[in-house]
């Protein structure tokens, strides 16, 4: 069973390296989508549109820009998994939960533990929720191979 | 024209009575939906089905009664209003954002100026940004009455 | 905030009485729709198209016939609650439950404890989980009067 | 004339090689989707995210992390075939075909004679209603290759 | 339970009065939507946006002006009722079914029993299949009223 | 039969009061739903969310707000009315029609004859072509009294 | 540019032929999908399933049986060709028609002009109409080619 | 990431060639899709079915062929570019870019500055406004490789 999953939240760790190399070791059949993940590119994505003064406006158009890609990259997707880092209030990745929840498309969170009451109402929706990318590789692999 | 609006985002500060007030006080031809408002009870409201001993459990049950609420209530909606305060980290209000758009519902985001960098996401998809209620009801007003 | 509240599952018991009642006596803002309950009735509902020898057809007819009822219901309804007994095996029970997961609906699971392991996948999908009536009436009350 | 084939149902039998092997003897161009079939391996699909005391949350883990590759596999599936044998209750097989009856997706179903009172639901959205393999594999035959 | 009925078919006979009344009678809460049923009238109906030479145009038009009445109507009904009569050929009637089917919305076919082999595609799809008029109210009083 | 219908299009122009007092004037069961119509107004919508300098992002914030307004009363009309007008572009009339259009929903053209090669793609999808608001009225008239 | 096109409607004779080899030797990049269009296969369809004393069951069963077939290959099609013959009643050719244009997905209509009242209906949503195959070839050709 | 990119708007000027060798030149994952863009074939398309006297009928008829190939190409991209050039009323341009708007489909406008008013509803659906085909491939080249 082939598998699109989107990789969804902080692109200020290399969380995302350790899921599909974890994959690609194991041979699973996934293939992985992300955002643009190098965090300045991912800033200056409306720049090439004309610059702005506004640090508003210069945001609105980086970010949309930046949806483009997501939002065709979620679509295509089959799973959507969400990372919730320490440092970062990541509420793009919530959005993006939100986004795959009513399309009723499975995501699977990971956070650390002490999130769990702040994070709650996405959790509630999640397929499953893991506390490392070790996990999530499990899933992916039981889920794949039915091993 | 009659308008449908559900007020998302944190349940710690009264900033959906300013809003309903400001509109009635202008008699504007609207309905306001919102989440279960008094924080207690949103946290227990999973314990009538068996108490948890484990928190996480805790929460997922009570935070699963909620979304009936939640999810019956956007799908109602014909705008949603989504509030960032200053304190909270609010995944749950970022999450019926992406909800809302991923059902081309029209949202309006309310947040400090300050966290324009990290809402840009969320505010790429909205039809209004607003830093206070006041904005939002002047913007309910026009849109119901033209004026 | 009103409510529709679909009541899906067996009609061999008077399960649906305790509901409503509990809900009246709370004066709570809900409609319940319900399908046919009589059990002869529902069985002969197809008899009216022409009787058939086959048993087989007979039930098919009567089934489509009660399914126009249960599919428009479903429909209407905002959440739908899904029991299943002790003594039947309540496919259509089962059934429902799918479809209203297919359509992103939140549904809540009575059941007794000893049917968890048999109910999980249905289970996993609902918005709630409740042994007994009871726990309904209060989870409705709540979510309609945040009470 | 390509095929996706979703089998579900009962995974303590070996009913799914008997289509697939009866498919491929013919040489027919069907791709069959599964859930996972080795049963003890579906029980303990959650584990890997944190063990449970309690079996309820145990089941709710595992049919939730199942029900990644159940959703995902129906969606891409132009036809699903359902099972229901004589020993299980199979709450989960009537489960499916609720969802692909809501997403107006085609289904068979496969059960012995005695169940047809108690399917009658399940088999009046059906577009086949068959009592062995066999029947299936010479409808998927015809379906496929008009002979 | 109210239901609202759109009925389809043959603009020759006077087959909607006789449902239409039989419901009155028995004080069904059922709504009755139809197409124009002034046959004339319905062909006419393009004319007043200029008058045309060619045949084919001028039904063209015609029909585009009455699909605003019929699309509307399926949409807000619950249940279509169509009519194949002996003496039309009735191709709208068998394409409003299909429009219904793809909605997934229940329908109703009422045809002589001669006509059988020549609609099977359309009673494939059909929760009933009626000789008459009388029958399809029989339906609608189980159905609305249990009884 | 209640109808409700949007009229989109030029805002410089009195033609929305000719159609909603004609059908007044019929007594026609319609209810109208608009955008915004006073210009200035309309230009106006997103300064209170705080004033900008570069007029692109003046009308970029306006449009957005009055988009709120057209989105909702789109979805909710049965029936949209586009008017294309002698003197302005109206590329949010042609961009209303292809949002109608997208979503199913039957929607009427006016415009002068000598746009017909210009509008040929606005035209194709339409369910009828006016020239002016007086035929309009006879159409509603039609549709919603068989007349 | 490829195209997938489901060819519906009569199966008496062989006009698919006629527009695959014109397509064919044409080099058209289309894929051709229809229905079973051997005639006594497909009145047989569903006796795999268990024969039938009432020819309404019979007709049942195997309509059902190629509507798997049917709907799948509409869904999968781009484009849907309905073809309307001198002699048949076509009322399925009537069905697939209006199922695609409830989905929103263009069709071309072949039929004699003789039919053009009574198609009138079928014809208003199609985006062309034809009287025979090489004009649908012609179609095809410039759809595909721009030539 | 590749994508599929609809390329709407006027068919006068060789802009699509700027973007699509831009494209190539970098080597871009992007298959690009277009409607018919030689301007007099795609006047005469309709011809074929037979010819027209009024030019209204021919236009209309035309029309129609193209948006086979419109309406199959838009739903089948990720993200349409629409183009308004300085010289044509681009209505149809207006038109596709509604008709990805209600899909929720991403589309980026391209037009001069001295648009920005008349476009506004149009822009502020959009992903990204520029003012030249060269931004636009920038837009390309970032989206597919993070570059």
């Amino acid at each position: 069973m082939k598998l699109i999953v989107y990789l969804s939240g902080e692109i200020h760790s290399d969380w995302r390296d350790a899921i599909v190399k974890g994959s690609d070791k194991l041979d699973l059949p996934i293939e992985f989508l992300t955002p643009v993940v190098t965090h300045s590119a991912s800033d200056d994505a409306g720049d090439v549109l004309g610059k702005e003064e506004k640090s508003f406006w210069r945001d609105h158009k980086s970010a949309k820009v930046n949806s483009i890609r997501i939002k065709t990259n979620i679509e295509k997707s089959d799973l959507v998994i969400v990372k919730f880092g320490e440092k970062y209030r990541q509420w793009n990745a919530a959005f993006d939960a939100g986004f795959a929840a009513a399309m009723n498309k499975p995501y699977i969170v990971i956070h650390p533990e002490d999130f769990t009451h702040a994070l709650k109402e996405v959790d509630a929706q999640a397929m499953a929720i893991a506390t490392g990318e070790d996990q999530v590789i499990e899933v992916l692999k039981y889920v794949t191979t039915q091993d």
